[in-house]
């Protein structure tokens, strides 16, 4: 009994330790893709940017491919939950839950996705994960998107309104990868949140 | 005199093939970077291509931003020429036009266009000629848009609910990029084709 708890003592700061490591691994895998690019990213790059041997990044990410993949869904559900932290009580006012949703598209996260969406579009061996995390992502944020607007996706042409302006929000993100595109976004989401206000109820 | 215009009469056909390659250079640029990405496209692959040797692709186009920025932007105008050739009497049913416009964004026109946007996003060289070109052709874009659909931009928030638009139809473009989005785009467009006639008018 003793030396059972003396084990479990051990193992934690162990598993501990381990979920850190691979916490560093996926962080910096985001960061990296961010500024690099696919072909500026390897597994090398981000363990030695996350101060991790390339043995201990190749134990928790087998492969370059598993490794970036499960850095951008890791991301995407922080962001995710940090979304909804935003709006503890569900439902909220349209013009900031738009705002909100656009900011999701803008930034290093963004950036990172992007990179590897594109590279995907080349790469057999990277598609079919990308496709199928794209798509995990896409109905997780549209979930949220349904929620925080309060849309009622029973009446005609509500699901396609919602899925609009999610297609805008990332075409807002692509106008923003060479330029500070803040200014002008900030215009045209006031006036696509008013839009939206009065189309959906 | 007759030294003259033989003189003429040699350099009209030579003239018509030094534009017939640079147009089959262009069009293989665009080919190549929809199918390879920046990574795969180089002078020499878009030569080989389009059956020109290296040395005439670099008299044409002297560096490997020259060839892709130019081959971009040709098609980008050969682009917004059809697209005025689809309503040449101007404003026309705003359901047809948003179609026609989202239309410009998928395909590999604009996939190339994203490769070529993503890797100026690191690379210094690239990204002055592709923010320039990006900003014109967008102009022009918009200007077509705002015609099209008879968009009085003097009323508050026209202006902005076109580049709403257009955001969207990027958005709808990156959709497309690792999947066949096009049913799901069709009820997207349909549904905000109508928004948009109403908020217009």
């Amino acid at each position: 009994m003793g030396a059972v708890n003396a084990g479990l003592v051990d193992r934690v700061p162990k598993q501990d330790r381990s979920r850190a490591t691979r916490q560093r691994l996926l962080e910096a895998a985001v960061a990296c893709l961010a500024e690099h690019g696919w072909a500026g990213s390897t597994v090398s790059v981000v363990a030695e940017r996350a101060g991790v041997s390339r043995g201990a990044a190749q134990h928790h990410f087998p492969t370059r491919e598993d490794l970036f993949t499960a850095a951008v869904e890791y991301v995407a559900e922080q962001r995710s939950t940090a979304l909804r932290a935003l709006f503890p009580d569900g439902p909220a006012d349209r013009r900031a839950v738009v705002r909100a949703l656009v900011d999701l598209y803008t930034g290093p996260v963004f950036r990172a996705a992007l990179h590897l969406w594109v590279a995907a579009s080349n790469e057999d061996q990277l598609r079919p994960r990308v496709t199928e995390l794209e798509a995990r992502v896409g109905r997780e944020t549209h979930h949220i998107a349904v929620e925080l607007l309060d849309a009622d996706e029973s009446r005609p042409g509500v699901r396609e309104t919602v899925q609009g302006l999610l297609d805008m929000a990332r075409g807002l993100g692509l106008a923003n990868l060479l330029t500070d595109d803040g200014a002008r976004r900030e215009r045209v989401v006031a006036q696509w949140g008013n839009i939206l206000d009065e189309v959906l109820d």
